[in-house]
């Protein structure tokens, strides 16, 4: 499990800009440093790291200090300028030792929604052109090492799965999540330019981040335990604030609890308030489940045939492609209103990124190609069955647990130990965390979680001095196993 | 040069939506369709296309109608769910003959700025991990699929390169030249709230779109005949709005010309102006030659020791790497300033997109070490060497033609013909064509191509009844070769 250094490189990089702040929801940048810093024994210009005792320092980060403690120097060649053989064996060292890290590290992984079980090799031999799909997917370019064909085979998928004609729709393959966010608030800005952005408080921190880029009036609403908008305070908000257009981001699982909105009931309370459908606009952000639901039964159907303005999912979550990226769809009439302004941004390229990465599209139609609805459908059904089985086994053994009802996100006590969180890379907020079952977290390896979370706790809470924290506030009193409510 | 489709894929994708636009600055996805419409033969499911002759159609974009006639349809797995040999065998053949027109493509390119030269075999068995670099490299985080001591390698190397101390620099690896210009101009826009936005005309649409999402006030600036920004015009229109802050971007090496905007004569024209260093905001936008330009001799000098306040290049230009990426540095002070509002966007996330790819920081640790500060000199002396010689042949027969002093981009007449302009991937606009001279373009490439041109052009003039066009206007009459001019 060590990790590798050069000497020049145990700098302490305080770039201390971002640490004062603090009180994020659940930023996945969070919290605890890597259990690799610290130069122990130099070994042929590579250095040895252990684990840091960091478990008894402060949780959370450090005012001011957030050093970076491992950093792989660029180093220049040889003084004659030649690659040498020496420099080969440092970089090809280097590399094999950090795949090795990558493999623990794939290993012992339970807290983000990444889902690491994959096979690509039969893309290997693309993986050197620099294939780039330039601007809108819809577009010709001259630029030739592209690969728009299979772009365009996924989206078209995915306005099948949600139910859009191929000639009403535009979308293209993103960086991730976040890009999905912000162009699809972005697009409800663009059709109603002084709506106001609602989202509950535990939506994705670039909600946040794009009402803030965008200059757009945001308005928080409450959640309910279950992490769910609170629909009562979204209407009471909305009527507020009737003079005004809405632009509503609508979970579809959200970071922490794996709440899903409901869309149906939030489309309700905007008629039910007097919003026409000209005076709102949805946008649907189904990073993890976005993808999930529509093989749940009886969950609540994400489809273009109600009316929201734009959907999002992720690709490197539960699809599990290696690099982030994701899927955005919205209706052809919002581009429409994007690029009436085309004079003034000089291009007809309404994307955020412009140029864009070409492989993410051949992973994604590669993989949805293998699998095919009934894969995924298949494999949906498995990590719901997994996440109810942790849940069962996590209160059985007398631990707080909740799973809402259309997720695999099973929320629990945060462990107390720094060591073992990091181990299963288990993110957390507060007294919480959570894990996310995706294909690749199989039984045993749930299996071997329970047992090494059970043993610790039998130490943690040994002599009774020290309790397991109450977390009814976070997940209901009837999920909650602390010794108040069991 | 077949490419590969399927029936049901032969949809007119009319998303006409982006077709309404038109008139945008040089857009690489731009103009004229792919040369590999219409279905031939059937072929086992599998079609074979051909050329289309889309020469005789009309130059430019069909208003309403930008068909995108390839697609990869994304097919569901046999009925019994499982994967059969047969869609095995399909789909290997779709990534082969993929492939092979990916390296055609790529042997044939000239117009568009990648660096399509590259050998990262060595990084193969890293491409199936879920590698995500999660945030602000700076912080550290639970998940452990990451790559942030390779990201953190590369910008202490560019923070070198660009003259900024460690402890006084904040930066990630960006998607590519877009964000990091959209990054640039966010903090720009956060340090002076209500500051206009200076940019020339000629500058990249990713400028422009930044100032729409952004909603700020944005001054366009004329261009010299070079393309660089009229200084004259930038004073005039400083001094009329001298109320407010500026926020200037600064084009090192803008996408036609690839002209380079005197930095310091900005700076100078800004102090003349009476704007102090606290009512101004520089961003430089090298995307091409912020990485080529320090190993020019005699060039400017970008450097934070100058009052700049970003630096933003792309890595899948000059660098080369297979996906698109690239390098944002700015001062840790003003990503303070961003940070202030972490209540309201509830993450200490600096970053545009969140996720990010953890694969194109190790291409960018693997190429800068492997070539070092001396490779790269290397590469941009044989650059600029060839793009002089490719100017210098051009003139030799008769053919207009610019050359800029610190470019690789060599500017000439558009050719008549698009059919030889697809081959060769050009990106045109209006009456003129650019090549930039990276180091995949070879001695033997150019000669090809120049013997093809002169070739074509002793057709497309041979009766004297049309006459090459004049460029005096875009590229000055010392270099056009009209017959006025010659």
């Amino acid at each position: 499990m060590a990790q590798i250094m050069q000497t020049e490189s145990i700098f302490n990089h305080v770039n201390g800009g971002t640490a004062e702040m603090f009180d994020w929801e659940f930023d996945p940048t969070a919290v605890l440093a890597e259990p690799v810093p610290l130069v122990v024994t130099d070994n042929g210009g590579i250095h040895e790291i252990v684990e840091e005792k960091i478990a008894e320092t402060e949780r959370g980060i450090v005012l001011g200090k957030n050093v970076h403690t491992t950093c792989l120097t660029v180093t220049e060649p040889e003084a004659n300028g030649e690659f040498s053989g020496d420099k080969e064996a440092y970089m090809a060292g280097v590399l094999a030792r950090f795949r090795e890290t990558m493999m623990e590290r794939t290993q012992h992984h339970l807290g983000y929604p990444f889902n690491l079980d994959l096979d690509y090799s039969a893309l290997a031999p693309l993986q050197h052109f620099s294939i780039n799909n330039l601007g809108d997917p819809f577009i010709e370019s001259n630029y030739g090492v592209h690969s728009r064909q299979f772009e365009i085979g996924v989206l078209d998928w995915f306005a099948r799965l949600w139910e859009i004609e191929k000639n009403e729709f535009w979308g293209y393959i993103t960086n991730g999540g976040t890009e999905g966010n912000l162009h699809g608030i972005l697009v409800g800005r663009e059709v109603l330019p002084n709506g106001i952005l609602y989202t509950s408080t535990d939506s994705h921190y670039s909600i946040f981040k794009a009402a803030r880029m965008y200059r757009m009036e945001c308005v928080k609403v409450d959640c309910l335990t279950s992490g769910e908008i609170d629909y009562a305070d979204f209407k009471a908000k909305l009527l507020q604030n009737k003079d005004k257009p809405a632009i509503i981001n609508v979970n579809i699982g959200t970071t922490v609890k794996g709440a899903v909105d409901d869309l149906d009931l939030v489309i309700q309370i905007l008629e039910e308030s007097g919003f026409k459908q000209d005076r709102f606009y949805i946008h649907c952000d189904g990073a993890l489940f976005g993808l999930m639901m529509p093989f749940v039964k009886n969950a609540p159907k994400i489809t273009f045939k109600k009316p929201i303005g734009s959907v999002s999912v992720s690709g490197h979550k539960f699809i599990g492609c290696p690099m982030p990226c994701g899927v955005q769809i919205t209706r052809m009439e919002h581009i429409n209103v994007l690029s009436r302004n085309v004079e003034y941004i000089s291009s007809r390229d309404a994307t955020i990124t412009g140029s864009r990465n070409g492989h993410s599209p051949i992973f994604l139609w590669y993989t949805l190609s293998r699998k095919g609805y009934k894969g995924l459908q298949k494999e949906v059904q498995k990590c719901l069955r997994d996440a109810h089985y942790l849940k069962d086994r996590l209160r059985d053994a007398g631990i707080s647990a909740m799973l809402n009802e259309l997720s695999s996100t099973v929320v629990f006590e945060r462990p107390q130990d720094e060591v073992f969180v990091r181990k299963w890379q288990l993110a957390c907020q507060g007294n919480i965390a959570h894990i996310i079952v995706l294909p690749n977290v199989t039984t045993n390896k749930l299996d071997d979680f329970l047992y090494e979370l059970v043993e610790k706790r039998s130490t943690w809470y040994q002599n009774g001095k020290v309790q397991p924290p109450c977390i009814a506030a976070n997940i209901g009193s009837e999920n909650c196993c602390c010794v108040l409510h069991k």
